[in-house]
């Protein structure tokens, strides 16, 4: 796989997790440990009383974010930062079914851009999965861990965040609260200097906002430096007199272009969606996820979000989750926003997002392994022949959708390789094929 | 009230809860806010996006446990700092059965020191209570919520979480992990040349070590900072060459005097249990708390512990629960360690708690108001009629546990004095009248 357009990536700060555009080809040429020599169990992370220096990890230099560190990391994230809690509150789980199909294992499939198949288990290990459900019929017909994640732990969802921040997004517009195609400037006055001031609701749930973010890492004075500097819950140095918030940050980021054009994916358009959250919740993202979709969901664990100095969760990237979880979330929204005996996300707002955005937006990103896909409320929409769609967070972080055939795959990863690009050669075909295999065999 | 001997007091550095002891004249001297003038809902800390400035707290520069900001944060600690999960599993809650008595809240006693009766309601005002709950024959029979605090949120258990170290302690004990006779070197190598090196096991869970550990705020040298910037999880500054962890900072402890024969409430010392409770069980204190008893007793939430550097749980001070978790493992100790249909905690251990402590090395210590008590396994046992014994905590958090009366009351509070002296005097009387109710009103 040689691919020279800049992709997503997330890439860590000392308490921040950004998501920008790199290219990839240095990270490409690396050798890196396979996913059974990664096994962060094995590698002994942080463990012992105390643990040994060579397999011991900080938060404020980025170590605990560096492959192989990461592989535990990822499944721990709360150690290393300040989080908010959001409660599943105390009603009861909602027990998921299982159909298990031990056949799953073997079904094969032909990585995009090679010839040889592979199977779907020999796929977990190259995208270095740390937990895998899928759901057929609103059971679970496989579910695996593997390295550092256990059923009643939470890992990291990255960039799958924004989704859930797009989905409350939706929510509350059609509820009212949310008026998509009134100007950000009238919900967040404080924006309306900045490139989001003229830019609509709809254009950043959309991401089609026109930003002078750049994300060149090369560069020390791109954008990406000074919001992860910003959004970073360590005390700021002496001499910083940059912005201290995420909040404070946003302001700052101007225009650079037309809006409503093309597809541009900037995390910073997931954080003003969650500041208008916020402000016409007079609550937290938490505190909205939670009372919204965590407390109706019957979801059997707390989740959590990174916060920033001043204990804004980061909506953009920072929530985690229990995997089945986000099974559950998964199949709410292939359930058209019907679960656990309640309507708990109208059917307009799942509507809303099946729909899609404008593919002409999208192609203009020109993210060669996604032809025809858009996006739209923050998930990414394929428009294949099966009505697919997902939420995509950097490492391997996914929640694929595919209607017909009423499937839902959920899968934590710790890829070493941050893009998508990564994943998707041996992940996009694969859930294909899966879905293949579940329409045949009902 | 005025007292002039040392006390027992939370004090907070950035990163770190510290017991130390201090000569509390100058706060009893401060006028604070009351508990309704205080409640930190109506003075909004920390809420709105962005919260007001004056509104805004930190952890680094310890504004953040401030009083009265101290109110929100203390059912906040996670939003501050890094911590690590204490699981519940997935299975089922043990719900508590209820039966709830209002006329406790009309339960009169005579404050200690005064003349004037005071109600059970008035108390929990006085004593800045963020909840209360009381059992009764395994029942709840008086729940109450205040300030921040949710029935599904998690509060600071400050030295309470001793109480948990030492319970695990006599636990592995009984099991046979742990030799309380053995010095503390022979589990814990590295501690060879400190203070408890020749000290045993049973010395550091009784705290009747005799250690070099000055709390005298008001000398720059005194080992309480040094302890406390150890266990700092945040970025030490470039010019700081002194111990990083908890663990690199409990070999430094210096011996002053003769172990076992005086109680020292030193909170190293539970700090030392936990690294033996680490050392022979090969797993985290959090995650012997998960196994051993959270996972058992049917807790309805997770709850966490504060952590270091390289991820030590801060076994002396850094706990967190729900109200409703703490009552069920008080009622787990008051039963004889069996709760859930299981014998959780072996008998024997609850045994060797409630047997208590040296009176004599006890007296030494000169609590005024704790004539006669014990301390044993890191509790207070009061060797009173009913046989009580309680695990506290500064700033108002107890597990108080009436075998007689049958009755388990746990508080959680957010008191501005962080010494149990300011909560004595309208506490202890009142759990003792509390007793007297119960068990005239079986």
């Amino acid at each position: 796989m040689k691919q020279n357009y800049a992709v997503c990536r997330l890439f860590v700060l000392p308490g921040l997790l950004l998501i920008g555009s790199l290219n990839l080809n240095a990270q490409e040429k690396t050798k890196f440990l396979n996913a059974a020599e990664s096994d962060p169990i094995k590698m002994g992370w942080m463990t012992g009383a105390p643990p040994a220096k060579d397999r011991t990890v900080y938060f404020e230099d980025g170590s605990f974010f560096q492959f192989p560190a990461l592989r535990w990391s990822a499944a721990h994230m709360r150690q290393f930062m300040p989080t908010t809690n959001v409660s599943r509150g105390l009603g009861n789980v909602n027990p998921l079914a299982k159909n298990i199909r031990k056949e799953i294992d073997q079904i094969k499939f032909i990585p995009l851009g090679e010839t040889k198949a592979m199977t779907w288990q020999e796929s977990l290990q190259k995208v270095y999965a740390d937990g895998v459900i899928v759901m057929q019929h609103g059971k679970i017909v496989y579910e695996q861990y593997f390295g550092a994640l256990k059923e009643d732990g939470q890992h990291a969802a990255m960039s799958v965040t924004k989704s859930l921040t797009g989905t409350l997004g939706i929510m509350l517009a059609k509820e009212g609260l949310i008026d998509t195609s009134k100007l950000v400037s009238h919900y967040i006055p404080e924006l309306k200097n900045s490139a989001f001031g003229d830019a609509t609701v709809r254009q950043v749930m959309d991401m089609t906002t026109a930003l002078q973010f750049s994300e060149d890492y090369a560069d020390p004075n791109a954008e990406i430096w000074k919001f992860s500097a910003a959004g970073n819950p360590l005390p700021k140095p002496k001499d910083y007199n940059g912005p201290k918030t995420y909040y404070e940050y946003l302001p700052t980021v101007k225009k650079n272009g037309v809006h409503g054009t093309a597809f541009g994916y900037k995390t910073v358009n997931s954080d003003v969606l969650g500041w208008i959250i916020a402000r016409v919740t007079r609550k937290t993202v938490a505190e909205v996820l939670s009372e919204k979709i965590w407390r109706k969901l019957g979801t059997e664990q707390d989740a959590y979000y990174s916060v920033d100095a001043v204990g804004t969760p980061f909506a953009g990237g920072g929530f985690n989750m229990g995997l089945r979880d986000m099974a559950r979330f998964g199949q709410l929204v292939l359930n058209n926003g019907f679960a656990n005996g309640k309507q708990i996300i109208p059917k307009s707002a799942i509507d809303d997002i099946r729909k899609g955005g404008s593919k002409a937006a999208f192609e203009k990103a020109n993210y060669t392994l996604l032809k025809g896909w858009s996006y739209r409320n923050m998930w990414w929409i394929t428009h294949n022949e099966d009505g697919a769609f997902c939420a995509r967070g950097v490492h391997g972080q996914v929640i694929y959708i595919d209607p017909k055939a009423d499937m839902v795959i959920v899968r934590f990863s710790s890829n070493p390789v941050a893009s998508n690009s990564a994943n998707d050669p041996y992940s996009l075909p694969a859930y294909h094929a899966l879905a293949k295999f579940l329409m045949a065999n009902k």
